[in-house]
């Protein structure tokens, strides 16, 4: 490639059903557009006081200890692990998915001691197993899981396996990049003690940045570490004098002012909408998805009540080159849907109905070009 | 705060002459707000490998690991500490101002062995320190240095300290955040190992990327690891199989795609001025503004050699409330100025002229208002 050539990136318009980036809304984009302002502007602070109280509505928490990670949602998990695992520590790691294994490497990298609860990949996580995990293991300090396994297309008991997790005097860490704003995520009622997710699934921000929430006892527990936090740029013990309250902030780090311009607005719309809206919304077009689906003759790999709203796990039917129909999806449609992960790569697509992307006309236009394109492959469908 | 009384966010329109972040072009915003697209969308993949032919150019080198690291600056000094440094590693930091001292804790939480090299706040690294260092030190792996030096508003001779970093068999870590298109940045010439930058600084693009390179010799290094990286984030073996070569990239985190779009803009707006033009660019504005400052009785706090064309420090007169006088500039002129940092906090002023923001609107602006305020402060100035 000769950088002569190179020209200003005009990106095709496609319609994002993977599990994410989701369609970003015309007014998060214009807000990202914004002129930048420095990050110790006394205007860029008062927005930082607001996106906190955005997220403490989005999360469902009244945790002083909330805030956008300037990074995406896998330095988001990271933040979590490296301020809350200490060298030695035994963590509960439930495992159903990729995610889980991603919690996993995190644990090992902090010098902690993973005990793996494994369940098959497309199922939730069974409150039992993780119960005996913690009986054969009281020191146990940290249970960490997935709520929205994003690779499976499942939603986990998040409310049960918190509870269970502090019945043995555990910190909990859980993964809401999926879930949050498409489905139910309560963290103070379930008393979720550390919980991160990404802007760019149901939030329909673009990709770049980790809302995360702490509890009072995870707080603690930072806070009176013994060892350092391995990472400088997430040590919390630093980025809280950036992001805590009061006019004086401490420079730690530039934050992503235009990013951040557009989360906010995401969450302004989240506001106006409303969280329960958005959840009946989430609710309402993967039923109507998961019915088409089905009327079509397609199955779906998640057990109805595990079902995750925001994203939709569809078997791919015997004998069917899956990456042809993505690949034609995206050609013929400007449509992307995504592929399956380790080991349900080949054998689901993942639909995601995130965010703004959730709405009737890409529910018809999906179940329309999906139909088309499979009649014209000779796959014997309704 | 009332959640129901947060509004869309209307930033008010700077002039940002601090220490980062500075004016982003109009292009760089709109770029910005182009519709998301997938991180595996073919379309998007194409836009990488642009992206790594113009950062190359930007840092001069034929570098093949050479990319945009998905968080700030500081997330690329960690990206270039984390996978460098085993624990046990001896390293020599050479230290003139507040970001060497974030090397040393970099090099602490790797497990890392510092061995400091200091010079006054305000002066350049001196070369003869650091040999020294290396000759008291033989058993040491890696030499890091602040090229341009963002709480000082100094320039060390980076080339310099490469050669003898080289003569002692030593990898080379170099901070280019506040030189990278604002004054010559030779990686390959230099033979710079590892070198990271920012965004927002003379690249005019919004803050949140972190480009990043790395030699030949680095990723041996890299690849031959004893001990895995401690960050999941941040390890270059994984984050190589998404941005490396060839059509088909492994996911590994979710891509900050519209910021991408904007490096992008940014980067062809580099390339059709010419490196050497941007160079000479901010090397003229620097000139004229060092010139105002001194016509008008006011002294620059680094000698005339190690000056930094992209960022200046003045020192505050005897007597002056230097608050006061940036509170002044952004409430009445709109104009944001850096404070001292450290131990030169109340004791200079920083005043950038970095990338779209070098320009001669911006200079005299600058010199008007500061003439302004000062006077009305009764500052005896001419």
């Amino acid at each position: 490639m000769k950088i002569e050539d190179i020209q200003s990136f005009v990106p095709p318009v496609r319609t994002l059903m993977g599990p994410g980036p989701s369609d970003v809304h015309p007014r998060v984009l214009q807000a990202m557009a914004r002129p930048t302002i420095g990050h110790l502007d006394p205007a860029f602070v008062d927005m930082m006081d607001e996106l906190k109280v955005l997220l403490q509505y989005a999360f469902q928490t009244q945790n002083a200890l909330t805030l956008p990670v300037s990074a995406p949602g896998s330095a988001g998990m990271e933040t979590c692990f490296v301020n809350l695992v200490e060298p030695g520590d035994k963590v509960v790691v439930c495992q159903n998915g990729v995610f889980g294994g991603r919690m996993k490497e995190n644990v090992e990298r902090c010098g902690g001691i993973p005990v793996m609860v494994e369940d098959e990949w497309g199922t939730a996580v069974d409150a039992n197993k993780l119960e005996e995990a913690l009986k054969a293991n009281p020191d146990t300090k940290i249970v960490a899981f997935v709520h929205a396994e994003t690779s499976t297309g499942v939603q986990s008991d998040a409310k049960t396996l918190c509870e269970i997790a502090r019945r043995y005097d555990c910190l909990t860490i859980v993964d809401t990049v999926t879930s949050l704003a498409g489905t139910p995520v309560k963290v103070d009622e379930w008393q979720i003690d550390a919980v991160y997710s990404g802007s760019q699934k149901c939030l329909s921000c673009t990709p770049g940045l980790s809302p995360v929430s702490f509890s009072e006892r995870a707080v603690e527990k930072i806070k009176g570490r013994k060892s350092k936090v391995q990472s400088w740029f997430l040590d919390l013990n630093l980025v809280i004098g950036y992001w805590g309250s009061g006019v004086k902030r401490t420079y730690h780090h530039t934050a992503p002012i235009n990013a951040l311009y557009g989360l906010h607005e995401a969450l302004i719309m989240l506001k106006e909408e409303g969280l329960e809206n958005a959840w009946a919304r989430h609710e309402k077009n993967h039923q109507t998805f998961s019915a088409g689906i089905e009327a079509m003759g397609l199955s779906i790999r998640v057990k109805e009540t595990d079902r995750l709203p925001p994203l939709n796990a569809i078997n791919v039917p015997e004998g069917v080159d899956e990456a042809e129909v993505r690949k034609r999806l995206l050609s013929e449609y400007n449509l992307e849907i995504g592929a399956g992960l380790g080991s349900l790569a080949g054998r689901i697509w993942r639909i995601g109905l995130m965010g703004y992307a959730s709405n009737m006309k890409n529910v018809w236009y999906c179940l329309g070009a999906m139909k088309t394109i499979l009649s014209d492959m000779g796959v014997a469908i309704n």
